[in-house]
């Protein structure tokens, strides 16, 4: 029998019984910041839950961390309270059971209508790393910049290739981000020069946020890494092509995309995504062994993105990618990141860098998408895109498709606003 | 007249009343951590202080921040709170006023020996970010690897590259870091192995925490750069320099780095570098606008490395090097990392890069020092060294000289222990 609540959720809303993200938001009755959880149409105010010592289980109880105005100390508990958060979480909501359901007093205490609240990022980000994990991304761009036979390096087959990104960038769906300014290098030039950048793009990933973590010099085993995951949001890593060009060598991005990353808000948990795990592409040549796993897989989640333009009615659909196109799963990122004895903390951010598919409609970001300009998009408006312009909103979502139910990540969306005068 | 404190510090003291850097302790009698002050051989405990309302002034009554575990409250509130605290302590230090000096009592309680206390990370660094900025660093390793005409990159001149560390593995001086574990590309080899790091390397590096910080989207003007850095200390930059060639294209140095990162303990205020402000090298050819400054100037910061080696009675200098010799000014790194509209809080770490002079004995690091291992150190044991041994303790200091006294960092220090055994 499929798990139902008792509030109603159709088909394909993004937040049925079965998923029960989390998320930080604040409301008109609730300024300060409260930890709650998506069902339908609702948030479910975890604050006010943990105030009336609802958790009361073996890990949860007398912890308090959902009067936190972050997730990271719930992360930090480790799986075995994530589960025990989930399962009474979907006890309280079910169809079955009368003591919310019945309980108007109760009911209006604690769900809140989203269309009521204002989402925030809902972790104190400690480190944020950026992998480069879909091969179809890493050899399109690589082709374009240095020929189909050098398109991957030498490493790119044996380690999730990443780098250090800006942690206090990152910022929640709905922000809005002004176009940057930046030196860049003109065609036919030797001296670069001061401008508002001029090839703005996304790029469609997808993050994971730490749970409990590693002491400094104890790397995590690929087969622990698990336990120290606790769900994921959409990414999208806003890229100023021209700068990035100019800086980035030999130590890699660095301007081009610490002005803002875009994550929703909603955080799903791996045991929600757990039903949609799926086997991926074989690995080949086979990893060293810390990076190994019995057999590489994925999880099945759908991606899109769309483009909301000035005088179109309604968006539209560039990118159709899924999350199962990564080379590098999730596992063989995190052993890899700690290998050296990098320690994570609860709350760090890894994102999977741009997932592109094999076919020209799944690829993530419009300079693999239009081929550095060469194949705008057209617009069914008319007009084309080569790369992002003034006012143009970026739509990101993705979700699991269940039998009859969805499991998904809403939106990832940001527009971006000309450039700010230098002042 | 010289300012002079009734707490009795040598001529060759790193902490006389001109300097009162800013660190966290604890100690057995106060065993949570708390803001001190070093002054000679004690720890003023600025917990106290602040707990018997003694800051009364305009910008840090009430305010409280000296009761927080780090630095970063404090680094938030600005320049005049920085000033009027540093006023303040230089007259209760004085050796005219009696207010401490005379309360055989109060000296018992807020003045701590140093060799009872244990020094921590000062600051919850947000993000940490490090440049590239010596060009005589920049151009040796890339003489190295792609030959004298192809040293500089094209835009090493042009801009301060840099590229995002690791916040989490900022560790305190002494703390011990063990050899890392992890791929490396053998010579004549298309294959990865797994093995520890053969060539450790140190790198001289100096770092500064920001101050106020900016907003997301506005940059901060390059002659405003000085109201958002409160000061500085001595950085150790690890580097594994094995896994960095093999890792590193390309987006940069990731594993080779974030193992560990070792700062000095205590934060020396730019009030106190005020006096040794010196011209340096003039910028050619001269910067895009966003980065002019009138002239370049540096700090005469005089910094050394020594190595410690088993069996060896003394510690032995290798490096001698100044921060003076930075092409790019600490205001023009803190306003390129902005330009884009990254946004600082207070607490960042922004670190130089190696910081090498013009000749062998201030190149900043092993790999240059020794040409690559061509080259290796000769210690006064006969022994030698290419890159870092296990049982290598490396020692890093770093002061002004003034008129009979030295504004000083104290040490940077850590000792590199064996690889751990793979779990």
């Amino acid at each position: 029998m499929r798990l139902k609540s008792f509030i109603d959720v159709p088909e394909d809303s993004h937040f049925p019984i079965q998923n029960l993200p989390y998320g930080v938001f604040t409301s008109p009755r609730n300024p300060e910041p409260h930890i709650g959880v998506a069902i339908g149409e609702f948030i479910l105010d975890l604050y006010q839950l943990d105030k009336k010592q609802v958790f009361n289980g073996t890990h949860l109880r007398g912890k308090q961390v959902f009067l936190e105005p972050t997730l990271n100390a719930f992360m930090g508990l480790g799986k075995a309270a994530w589960s025990e958060a989930r399962q009474q979480l979907q006890e309280l909501l079910s169809a079955d059971n009368p003591t919310l359901r019945d309980d108007i007093w109760l009911r209006d205490q604690v769900l809140i209508p989203m269309s009521e609240a204002q989402m925030h990022v809902p972790v104190h980000i400690g480190d944020y790393t950026d992998f480069y994990s879909s091969k179809y991304h890493a050899e399109n761009v690589g082709t374009m910049f240095r020929g189909k036979e050098n398109a991957l390096m030498p490493n790119w087959l044996h380690l999730p290739v990443a780098y250090h990104g800006r942690a206090s960038s990152v910022i929640i769906s709905g922000t809005p981000v002004h176009r940057p300014q930046g030196q860049v290098l003109p065609a036919d030039s030797n001296t670069p020069v001061f401008n508002p950048s001029r090839l703005m793009d996304y790029e469609l990933e997808m993050g994971f946020f730490t749970g409990p973590g590693n002491a400094l010099g104890d790397p995590i085993p690929v087969d622990q890494a698990l336990d120290h995951i606790f769900g994921m949001v959409l990414v999208n890593d806003w890229s100023a092509r021209d700068i990035q060009k100019w800086e980035y060598q030999p130590l890699g991005p660095f301007l081009a995309k610490n002005f803002a990353t875009t994550i929703s808000p909603w955080v799903v948990t791996l045991e929600a995504l757990e039903p949609f795990r799926c086997p991926t592409q074989e690995q080949n040549p086979q990893p060293l062994p810390y990076l190994q796993l019995a057999r590489n897989w994925s999880y099945d989640i759908r991606l899109e993105v769309s483009l909301q333009v000035e005088n179109m009615a309604e968006s539209f659909t560039i990118t159709t990618s899924n999350f199962k196109y990564l080379y590098w799963n999730i596992c063989q990122q995190l052993a890899h990141h700690t290998i050296t004895g990098c320690n994570m903390r609860p709350g760090d951010l890894l994102a999977s860098g741009t997932i592109s598919g094999p076919e020209k409609e799944s690829r993530g970001c419009l300079l693999e998408y239009t081929w550095r300009g060469t194949e705008p998009v057209e617009l069914p408006n008319g007009k084309h895109r080569k790369f992002l312009q003034d006012g143009d909103t970026v739509i990101m979502t993705g979700w699991c498709q269940g039998d009859g139910f969805r499991v998904g990540f809403g939106e990832c969306r940001g527009q971006l606003l000309p450039a700010k005068p230098v002042g």
